[in-house]
């Protein structure tokens, strides 16, 4: 199953998303793996039966978010240094979204760039973050503050490597499919309302429906200047709670679950969205377990962190909201005061 | 004075270099100034009379290549964050070449990309640096090896800028001048080779030429895939120079003249120039008072720098080499024995 990418708008890129079971690839070029040790324990032997290259190393880098850092991209481009990778070579992302994130990173800094390929072992990263080029690392003052547009070579997608994920990092992987549904379709919405996703054909089908989703938004707009945005509904409010809570509390997919709920509160003030389907929405983030409550410290400094997202242009915040089930609405006219009111409403009402 | 960029062949991405005085700026936005406290001391009062913004902020960095650090792109970067600069602001690049590869690099990092301008102070900035779109900083394991390509939105080139550039600064940059006209362009080499650049109309004309030139290869090889690996004339042996001696004695366009007399033995030793042009060239960088000869500690240990380089690909050296004066040749089989046979004579002729 073959899901191409065509980003004509600023440049000519093309490349293949492939979904199904990993073949047999090899590469007359050094190739550096970069992973971390919880999915070269479950899955380097087996990725290593499939990868042949002329010269072929193995970088591996700690587990979890509080990692993707400069101070680890400098690591790994060490590492590259060592083993004298050239303009040719490649690196293979093997891992979840941060693994994928600081490897794409990385070879786009190797001098000045060279090739990479994604081979996602999450949900989250196979629906969602190994499609589209945003690499990057988070800073001190955010999430992914720190990064480059670049498209990998080619992405394999096998669903097989989820077997051993954890239940709530697969949950995490569904709270960024169901925000594709309630975005741009209500009839995958329902779907997911009824689907058993330890089918593992349901689960293909899923996937496939996602990052179809995702490729024709990237096609359109590689770089996030207008209908791209729309993939962070949830997210505006997500980062803050990342933030204040240091990586250390929330998958990426569980924030973006609350952030949901939190942006669905904002959308129903405004009357873009109705309570029932508000309902609805909370319902199947429930199904998966998926958290949509968080404690709000202070209003005023939660609000205050969203403008350090990389979201807001000119001191503007952009708030992406649901309008309905299956189509958005971008707003960023909206008060202070009735977002901070919305904000204090969450609060009360979990 | 304008020389049109058009890179039309990955992307396109068009800007103008406008040579003259600086003309009266105003942004409507965020803008960051970078620069170090020499260029500040002498130029910024000048600069700050011409520039007009929204909000205006001013980063400085320590003075010099050992600076150019991912380390001082972090510092810049967190700056920027504590500014709170959104996606629409605005870096300039106001100093020599290791503050417009950091700026540029800076802007192509943060938030994934913002726009940056160039206003070179230095000639090497003003006839090469800031011409051309690569950024980037220098690692442990050698010069510009950590990058983006990222073009900048304009460049701003002022020759009145060069009246306080110290003598040797000055000569550096004429380094990289006499390289444009080797490579390219045997009726240039002789107008260098009788011109007065300390005559003002000359060394404007001299500077308008070397940027055509330098726009011309850009515009038909951006990413360095081919023929702007001719500009790397004299460069692979000066960054085992600079990175022999920890970038503190050489400046860089002392480092290429060094480098293109190394290129030009390796020439004579293949027959692709004569004793004679050799001999021209030398004399054209004595003329500026520029380092002809370097000694060498180890010719094995000099050999294995270059395989850090990033102009080389699997592990084969690439050889930018003069065909005479005013033509060029790249090679990448040239024997180990013979490079290193050639380190050596060049040794004794010094």
């Amino acid at each position: 199953m073959i899901v191409p990418i065509e980003l004509t708008s600023s440049q000519s890129i093309t490349y293949d998303i492939m979904i199904g079971f990993l073949p047999k690839l090899h590469f007359d070029t050094k190739v550096v793996i970069v992973t971390n040790p919880t999915v070269a324990g479950y899955h380097l032997q087996t990725l290593l039966e499939k990868i042949s290259a002329r010269e072929l190393h193995i970088v591996e880098v700690p587990d979890g978010e509080v990692y993707k850092t400069l101070q680890t991209v400098e690591t790994i481009l060490n590492q590259l240094f060592e083993y004298k990778l050239d303009r040719k070579s490649l690196l293979i992302a093997f891992g979840g979204g941060v693994i994928g994130d600081m490897t794409g990173f990385t070879a786009s800094l190797y001098q000045r760039g060279i090739d990479f390929i994604q081979i996602p072992t999450t949900l989250l990263s196979q629906v969602d973050a190994s499609v589209g080029g945003k690499t990057g690392v988070n800073s001190h003052y955010g999430k992914n503050l720190i990064g480059a547009f670049y498209q990998p070579k080619a992405v394999y997608i096998d669903p097989a490597f989820l077997h051993t994920l954890p239940a709530r990092e697969f949950a995490a992987g569904v709270a960024e499919i169901i925000k594709m549904a309630v975005m741009f379709d209500a009839e995958y919405f329902s779907l997911l309302e009824n689907a058993d996703l330890t089918d593992e054909a349901t689960l293909k089908e899923v996937i496939r429906r996602s990052v179809e989703l995702k490729a024709q938004i990237v096609n359109q707009d590689e770089k996030e200047t207008g209908i791209r945005a729309v993939l962070n509904y949830g997210h505006t409010f997500a980062h803050v709670i990342e933030n204040e809570t240091d990586y250390a509390c929330y998958l990426h997919g569980e924030a973006v679950a609350i952030g949901m709920v939190m942006a669905n509160r904002l959308a129903l003030r405004l009357a873009l969205l109705s309570q029932s389907e508000a309902d609805r929405i909370t319902a199947l983030l429930q199904k998966y377990n998926l958290p949509i409550s968080y404690a709000i410290k202070n209003i005023d400094e939660f609000y205050d962190h969203f403008f350090l997202d990389k979201k807001s242009a000119q001191s503007r915040i952009k708030f992406i909201l649901a309008k309905g089930i299956g189509n958005h609405t971008i707003r960023d006219d909206i008060d202070a005061e009735i977002i901070k009111s919305v904000l204090r409403e969450f609060g009360q009402h979990q």
